[in-house]
């Protein structure tokens, strides 16, 4: 019999496992709760109506069509039965394997708070992307409505939190959104005088690229109107505003980008985990005693020289091909003590601002401005799955480019403000496995 | 002060009125439910994975943009005041007009039984078209899940009902689906074994066109596989399946491409109407003894030539571009009463069958085959909105048609299969006068 691979999660760590695995002669189930591969980096821009949710996400089985050795299943994965060596379906359905690879991402996390989520929701699925252009587009529909001169300034206050690469990169399209797309679309308004503000508590705005490269993020945001408050903590939100500190901002329109939570892998396996949940992995990305089961991306917490690695594609990509590459010599007949430990190679750090300057952050070389934004869109458009993608997305920039105007501005789907069932986005695998069982 | 003119609906009728109206020295409101202009001609493509949502809908405010003389809002209508001439939004915020333009569109009916709507959902909005795509999807991915025969075959089984050009397009491609692009991607099912029916309680399909292009079509569909039962209504739908007279076909997809009802304008004016819910208007397109109210597109029963004026959206435009030109001779002071009546002029009837095939009826020119389906695409493409859109449109297809592949396949948001309240959709409006009341 063929040895079983199963791969829980096709995001780049599981996806990167199941390409390199390619002619291995192997069985190999991959599930995931989605019927699409995200290509995350971008998701900001579909939050912030630069491209369409289409053009930054794949079918899976499209993907990996001609792979007759992957079998693709559209289900949710509730549990792993170490002994029996199985993954358990939200079904009852038991998928066996020989090889288990769990890369099943993360979410965002509220530090605690999660009766926050329903007023700044994160930004981790397509989903969430709507959500967020939906409440940004509509929070300008509802100025444009309201006879109240005080609802109108907190429905045209904006409050990113969390500046990382994507707060940052959220705060400029909508700054942009607000100040050069809408003024000439609105008649009692004026969009201009929107206020975006990014929080952050730390000291500095992109705390992981160096102190030059943050003060010309800083100043750049500042140029396109961006309000940056670091320094102090959010200490509350809800539907009317923010509170930062003893200060209450009224702001009707709220994004989180400040902190994220493992997947539940390790109530899975009952492993030990760190505190955002990432399972705590050896050197080979295996699990302490089970050299079987390989824990992936965002879901692990892998070390490498010392140092926390990333929760970055990059690094999600170069763990799956490490695992690949090591059940490979395992299948030959390697010697599972003789591994050599996954080593990350930083590939840099990246960060647009606004519509057209960026921070690239290479070991010692670094590039901001203009030029680093188009180094940034052409890594970019390589790194997308296919052709058509790679046209569509820079034929969709370059209208940007020229147009000055947005085109991805649809609201759909109605608004369930308060509703945590649809906030939170219960896959669509619940509805496959309705009548499936 | 200057002519104030409110138009309801930014449909094909709506928007050509305004667009007709430019210079005209008046003051406009348009108003919509929606943020998008809709183009509906190629909704039942993205209903079928051939184009995304972006592709064929378009923000009303980008539009009218440099249309200093209108003012758009995002707001529901629930009444209007004949008497104070004045337009009532569902937050109570009142609109007044000197001319009102009504062309509010239809949605789909189920001659009675709109205990159907859940089971079988029709083809109007953006929403609708989603829902649609993934319940097909779903579809083949409970299919590939389930460990039943029988729930496998009614998986498989998908009844498209009424035979109109909607009905015939939506069945043709769900075929090429399933036959011709998915069998590659699934392991454990042959999607080339679904069974695509096509219902019609008539006696022929595409009714409205002559018998030979008509038995084209049939014969074009049977050819794609797809199964034509005419001559017998349907009695039944479940979520099990429909009855056909005494017969009952397990059907796990069912799509209702059968029935229009107009929107609720004749209460609104507490208009005549007829039996679909359409507003009797005279000869000017005017509600008789209110020639300040126009009611046009899918909303009016229109009759030209002794005929009803059919709801499409040649029709459509065609109002919108009388109302206007009548608007603007009554500016000038012209005599109402001497008003020469609306005249259709009969722009032909199309529909495509599949991805190869269509059949173009004008007066006694007549065309049918791959010829017709690229002049059928080709007057499509012209009729989108901006080079932007004509551009990816064109695209799109010619990948198709290279690549046999189609690449609007994501599922995304929770179905909600037995929530009437969003199945139906409410309209984004509702969250706009949620907070500006």
């Amino acid at each position: 019999m063929k040895h079983r691979i199963v791969v829980i999660g096709a995001g780049f760590a599981g996806l990167t496992a199941v390409n390199d695995l390619k002619g291995a002669g192997c069985d190999i189930t991959l599930i995931d709760q989605r019927n699409h591969h995200l290509f995350q980096p971008l998701l900001y821009q579909v939050a912030t109506t630069l491209l369409s949710t289409s053009e930054i996400a794949w079918p899976i089985r499209a993907i990996l069509e001609k792979r007759k050795d992957v079998t693709t299943l559209l289900a949710t994965v509730v549990g792993v039965d170490r002994a029996a060596k199985e993954v358990i379906l939200r079904n009852g359905m038991r998928v066996p394997y020989d090889t288990l690879i769990i890369a099943t991402g993360a979410r965002h996390a509220y530090f605690g708070h999660d009766e926050w989520e329903a007023d700044a929701p994160g930004l981790k699925t397509l989903e969430d992307a709507t959500t967020i252009r939906r409440r940004v587009l509509l929070a300008f529909e509802r100025a444009e409505l309201t006879p109240s001169k005080h609802e109108r300034e907190a429905l045209l206050t904006f409050a990113v939190i969390g500046a990382g690469p994507t707060g940052v990169e959220l705060a400029g399209i909508i700054a942009e959104l607000a100040h050069r797309v809408l003024p000439d679309e609105f008649r009692h308004i004026d969009t201009r005088r929107a206020r975006i503000l990014l929080i952050e508590a730390g000291p500095t705005i992109l705390p992981a690229f160096s102190k030059d490269l943050s003060d010309y993020a800083l100043s750049a945001l500042s140029r396109s109107g961006v309000e940056v408050r670091t320094g102090k903590p959010v200490t509350e939100i809800t539907t009317d505003g923010i509170k930062l500190g003893d200060e209450f901002i009224p702001a009707r329109t709220v994004i989180w980008a400040a902190g994220v939570q493992a997947s539940r892998a390790k109530d899975w396996l009952d492993a030990e985990a760190d505190r955002a949940g990432r399972v705590l992995v050896g050197p080979n990305l295996t699990m302490p005693g089970a050299p079987e089961i390989f824990v992936l991306g965002d879901t692990a917490h892998v070390e490498s020289g010392g140092k926390l690695v990333p929760g970055i594609a990059p690094a999600a990509k170069q763990q799956g091909a490490y695992a690949a590459r090591l059940i490979r010599k395992r299948l030959k007949g390697g010697d599972v003590a003789k591994e050599a430990p996954f080593k990350y190679r930083n590939m840099g750090n990246l960060a647009t601002i606004g519509r057209n300057a960026a921070v690239i952050e290479y070991g010692r070389f670094r590039l901001k401005g203009w030029l680093a934004w188009w180094v940034w869109g052409i890594a970019h458009i390589y790194f997308l799955i296919g052709t058509r993608s790679r046209l569509f997305v820079a034929l969709s920039w370059l209208w940007i480019f020229l147009s000055r105007k947005n085109s991805a501005r649809l609201i759909t789907q109605k608004e369930t403000l308060k509703d945590p069932d649809a906030i939170r986005q219960k896959s669509v695998a619940d509805d496959v496995e309705k009548l499936s069982t």
